[in-house]
């Protein structure tokens, strides 16, 4: 990175952020500034702001982007920082915003279907609302602890994709505060648009370098009266895996179509301390089913119950209790941490590639642990081929750990165009994945991006250096 | 609009678009040049193109594009001429790209669901290609005669928004050739995506001003097993369209929800010289339900046809035969070529509105009716809020057609904007409509617009003059 030419807060700015605020205890600075705030759930790229801005409303964030663009303050928007890709990492410092107390669920419209909220709102506090009043809102990034304003800026996806579409699908309507200050609204509850360029679909996605969204209005649909799970265990992996396209082809579309293998199960095991109801197999496929009558589910599952075993399956488990329900999906959430928790230090990959080439990747993920020397664990979202592949440091030095991620992750990538896929599938490009962007884009889509970022923001403050910028 | 500064064509470009094309009956100029060119289906926007080019491949329109940015000469897309606001209209004259025959269906994958086209394809062959091999593309614009690139330039909705969206949200990835002849690919075959600001997007619904789409890959869902339609007359238009809401709430999703008064109905008759199975209440609902089984479907449609009773409803007449299904929904079809057969000219408003509030966009109508002295015609998608409504000459001169037509939608679009409603739900800004959109949008949002204009096309050489342009 060149030398900056941003300022660099100073006591004078200090006070001004506290003129507009108004209240210390939502400004941390100096020796007050939690260490969590330097980074996100990726390790390795660290950076501290100068000073955290804990924002109420849409008028404060509004007035310190105001400040911050007048006197050349780089601004970094930030939620539950679960990020995994140093999205909201203060690389230039400066001023950070961190959302996570503008949480309010603001309005259930149901004659609309909407929900409005504020963008701090955890995705679990989100769900259980909507829940309770016999709605469904159904993108379900594995990450429950997340912010929907941190979910609707990497355009999360999460398991239920594979019926239902990624957060872009379930958001209605945006207020963004510009880097100038202004406060403007893209889309709102109507169902359709075709009012000029798409800017709510521009920001959605943007991982805060285009705007800070302070409210969202989302689509819901109807709660579904039945649901249902199958475990389905399978002699191989590459079993499991080419029977995804059996089921998409046969027209019964389950809600989510998960894999994994056993060595995940058992760490997920160990990292919760509760049984998981098989682990006898190599490989499982984990399947979501939900309609609006037992009829209509039972139908499907039967189907694809069926189809499995004509593929090989060893056996059908099926999940119909809310009990058993909770303990397989509960361990299927754990897999990251239970991952986590079996290394030093882990980085990842979130590369999407068409679904019926997940098995070509996966394939391809055990000769890299080969040709790189380092261990790697995926597990993922085989019904729309986005793959979670993790890379561990285990006992590495930090040295031959960094020299062997970068073959890897070259490799993994290198993969990934040659199967027209793409470097993200929902936790976005960051910081962490820009080379690989840069790799897989063409030169002039790199300068589309980079051209939209400074109509947006020409002063270039608002979370740089991330996705296409240097 | 000010002087050009854009190059007219001479007998030497002509030449050199001829050593491109290679092939003199695709290209139209002089004498040779349909009156169909100078316009769409819109009345009152006219401009005839120097030269119409009937591209083939994408390889053809980027050495036309490059072409033209080098000599500086505006380019125009157009597919099959069928849109409503002027946005295939030569306002600067220059070079008119004709894509009809582009027409090819490249591939049907069955094993990611996807469907990859020409952009010339008309909606019409699409949807029976898919149906013939099973499949679904749920987009359904009443206009089948439009071609699928000109769908997605306007990101038509059509009846089937209710429940499955509009082309948006089937439309997984493009490719573009940029102002300058560059071929780009924007997103793939893939299911998610969070690489980078979503470049696709922003060319869907961009209406031919940022690029011109040669391919297009399609999301495809299986076909429904089972349809079923209910024809539901009610005593009073207001009756009607308070059901709605009633039915958004009630959780059981129709397909399509539409509304027509009996005008409209006597109108398509004439206009198809068959009847409609009923006319003898003023105003109805038509509501389509669809499912993987028949008991899904009476499920869903009984407790609907229960609701309509409960909030008045005469009668529900129940349409399940393929031939009474389509004598309902041709007659729907016929609308706008019937209302267009009943007046000398028209203009039409396309807003849309959060639905709760199409009653009182749909009232409000009769009052500008008395304000602005001119009969108004309106049907629509009512379960999505999207309005027609048809502003009719008749016999009125036409200086007092265009003074009582810039009354009526003075009137209209500010109530529009009142109901915190959208200029525009599926048919685009074009030429005709800019007025109304800045007067919608904030100014902010414009600026936006522009801005991104001026990325993609520094030389402002694509379809200059539309959406948010001077």
């Amino acid at each position: 990175m060149s030398e900056s030419s941003y300022k660099r807060l100073d006591h004078g700015d200090i006070e001004a952020i506290r003129a507009i605020i108004g209240d210390d205890t939502r400004l941390l600075y100096g020796v007050d500034l939690p260490e969590d705030y330097s980074h996100d759930e990726l390790g390795g790229v660290a950076s501290y702001p100068d000073i955290v801005v804990r924002v109420k409303t849409a008028q404060e964030v509004s007035r310190v982007m105001k400040y911050a663009w007048d006197n050349n303050i780089p601004v970094t928007p930030r939620g539950a920082g679960t990020g995994l890709v140093g999205s909201s990492v203060a690389m230039e410092h400066g001023i950070m915003l961190d959302t996570t107390l503008m949480d309010s669920i603001l309005e259930l419209d149901e004659e609309n279907l909407t929900l409005t909220v504020e963008p701090g709102v955890l995705l679990m506090d989100l769900a259980a609302f909507v829940e309770d009043h016999g709605f469904f809102y159904p993108p379900d990034p594995g990450e429950k602890s997340a912010t929907i304003g941190g979910n609707i800026s990497t355009n999360a996806g999460g398991m239920r994709a594979v019926k239902y579409g990624v957060t872009r699908d379930f958001v209605r309507g945006l207020e963004v505060v510009l880097p100038d200050g202004r406060i403007v609204e893209f889309g709102g509850k109507v169902v359709k648009n075709s009012s000029g360029y798409d800017l709510k679909d521009l920001m959605i996605g943007s991982e805060g370098t285009l705007g800070v969204i302070t409210k969202a209005i989302l689509k819901l649909l109807p709660k579904p009266e039945k649901t249902l799970s199958l475990l389905v265990p399978f002699g191989t992996l590459q079993q499991a895996i080419d029977t995804v396209p059996v089921i998409v082809k046969s027209r019964h579309i389950p809600t989510a179509i998960e894999f994994m293998e056993r060595q995940v199960i058992v760490d997920a095991e160990e990292y919760l301390g509760k049984p998981f109801p098989d682990k006898s197999a190599d490989a499982y496929l984990l399947l979501k089913f939900d309609g609006s009558s037992q009829e209509e589910v039972d139908a499907a599952y039967e189907a694809v119950a069926d189809l499995c075993l004509e593929q090989g399956a060893l056996d059908v488990l099926i999940s119909d209790t809310e009990e058993r329900e909770e303990s397989i999906w509960k361990a299927r959430g754990a897999f990251l941490e239970a991952i986590k928790g079996s290394t030093t230090l882990m980085d990842e990959v979130d590369m999407v590639v068409p679904r019926n080439c997940v098995n070509d990747m996966v394939a391809y993920f055990d000769e890299v642990q080969a040709a790189a020397g380092l261990r790697i664990k995926s597990f993922g979202h085989a019904g729309d081929g986005n793959l979670h592949a993790y890379l561990l440091k285990d006992d590495l030095s930090d040295e031959e750990w960094k020299r062997r991620l970068d073959v890897a992750m070259e490799l993994v990538y290198k993969k990934a165009r040659e199967l027209h896929g793409q470097v993200s599938g929902e936790h976005g490009i960051g910081f962490a994945k820009k080379p690989y962007l840069k790799e897989a884009l063409p030169e002039a889509d790199l300068e589309l991006m980079n051209g939209i970022k400074a109509v947006f923001d020409p002063k270039n403050l608002l979370n740089p250096h991330k996705i296409a910028q240097a």
